[in-house]
């Protein structure tokens, strides 16, 4: 079987619920709203590609307790494939438990570390790998992560990377990327360089033909060897940010998929994202392709002077 | 089946966190350790009879969800009979979690409303009520928790009341109890009274025999016919205090049941609710009999010209 999109990375299961302030040690605080979803970098991406109409497939480790029948069953009900995911007797999964604050949608995450063991290259099924137009990585399960991404290189398979975590092998992974997309405080930490253009000229020399940095609230920049370019982010009303850079790589990925140019992707990537951050969670507000040129309509009709997407 | 103790009350799915500050909002911070543990305060009040060795049946509603599954198995494990519990179709129970501070054990907790409907007096076992010696309510389930202190007034079987909510109802349910635990908070908000000697006098007029206040790390005050006295909290190296005054309300029934006189009975629920504090968790570190008998007796040994008991 071929998939459009094959990940690697980390599988989280998140509980999530919304307060209406910020409380204090010490304090009870009852949750207006509350939800458990699957998440993680790669994996939320992944739902959004299934989502939006494309295949994809799932590459990672998960305990065999609740938290990772949760988890695969999430992937199941989504359309992903599971068959390159390695189960561990005895172990447990990742867990996050996220707080948003009613008001800002600005969250709180505690997590703790599940008890799998690093994926071994050897785990890997490299026919599978191969199967892939594009292959999505995480920084996390470092070592499989590069020897997947070897295996990509040379056949041409395109390689997309969210360093979410930041490993000493990063930039032998970033050396190995096509297209890398990376949180604002990520540019800032690897770079030194407060200035984002900067960063992004500083990754652009590691290789990558695409660099992006998401800005959150601001949007996102792109650089390629045509240039650097900023996409304002689409002004909706925030319930919760979780997720919302997992599921811009999974629609920058649709974008290049569907062969767009970069400023549309951009654009694309930006509004389903923002329409993300309507619903509580990382998957619960991903839209499916029809919602997003709905809601791509509905902005442009809307669109004032200032150049700035509205949306109610 | 006749048992020393029947409670009822609400009971919930406690996750447990420790982190090692108490984070910002908009943070991602690792917990240091994690568990989930049943929780409730009539419900971890007859744990801990349970641990001691007296027999205990748990009287409430509970949804047919995980969390309502994961609250059975817990009593089950426990020995606290479940046999008046009601089981409410497609509804959630009430789910809390709570995250400690490395250093100083205070705790903040975020909790969710089950879906459960209130328990209806109608769905009582009054059989099961009038087999008890001691009837232990927390509040909670209001109507039903009335309607069983009266059939239990009639038969003469000892009302334990552990105000943790605060409807309209309270007063009555107060004039019904033999004796009243009130944490310190409830105490003040309830008789606008600062001094806890004037609170407990106000409790005392509405007709319990016996009233306790408990006062977190400062131990505990005691108020019958024969007076008013206090008992310091013993010393211990605290990882969180979710739960201590639930434990406390079970050693201290615990010590009426043997007979005990107030002053032996409070020193010795100071004691099971220290040994709770010194692990994560409402029931984690509930101790057996055996267990406070050694803590008592090292106790006594390290005792200090100050009076204060030490612990380590």
């Amino acid at each position: 079987m071929r998939f459009n999109v094959v990940g690697l990375g980390c599988s989280a299961l998140d509980y999530l619920g919304v307060v209406p302030r910020w409380p204090r040690l010490d304090e009870k605080i009852e949750m207006l709203n509350f939800t458990r979803q699957g998440g993680g970098p790669v994996a939320t991406a992944l739902v959004t590609l299934s989502r939006l109409g494309s295949s994809t497939s799932y590459i990672g480790k998960v305990g065999d307790d609740e938290a990772g029948k949760f988890i695969l069953k999430e992937f199941e009900k989504e359309g992903v494939d599971t068959s390159g995911v390695v189960i561990e007797k005895g172990a447990s999964s990742l867990f996050a438990f996220c707080v948003a604050e009613k008001n800002t949608g600005k969250r709180t995450i505690f997590w703790r570390r599940g008890t799998c063991s690093e994926l071994d290259p050897k785990e890997l099924n490299k026919q599978l790998i191969l199967s892939a137009e594009f292959l999505h990585l995480d920084g996390h399960e470092i070592k499989a992560a590069i020897q997947a991404a070897k295996w990509a290189k040379r056949e041409k398979i395109k390689i997309v990377l969210d360093p979410d975590v930041n490993p000493p092998e990063m930039e032998e992974l970033i050396r190995l990327t096509d297209v890398l997309i990376v949180p604002s405080n990520f540019a800032r930490d690897f770079t030194k360089e407060e200035n984002y253009s900067k960063a992004a000229e500083k990754f652009f020399a590691f290789g990558p033909e695409v660099v992006v940095i998401t800005l959150g609230e601001k949007g996102c920049l792109c650089k390629s060897n045509k240039g650097v370019f900023t996409r304002p982010a689409f002004k909706v009303k925030v319930v919760d940010t979780t997720g919302a850079g997992d599921v811009f790589h999974g629609a920058f990925i649709y974008g290049l998929l569907r062969g767009w140019d970069l400023e549309k992707t951009a654009e694309f990537s930006n509004a389903v994202s923002a329409l993300k951050c309507m619903e509580l969670g990382g998957r619960a507000g991903i839209p499916t392709l029809k919602q997003v040129e709905e809601f791509l309509a509905s902005c442009v009709q809307n669109k004032g002077p200032s150049g700035l997407h509205r949306f109610k």
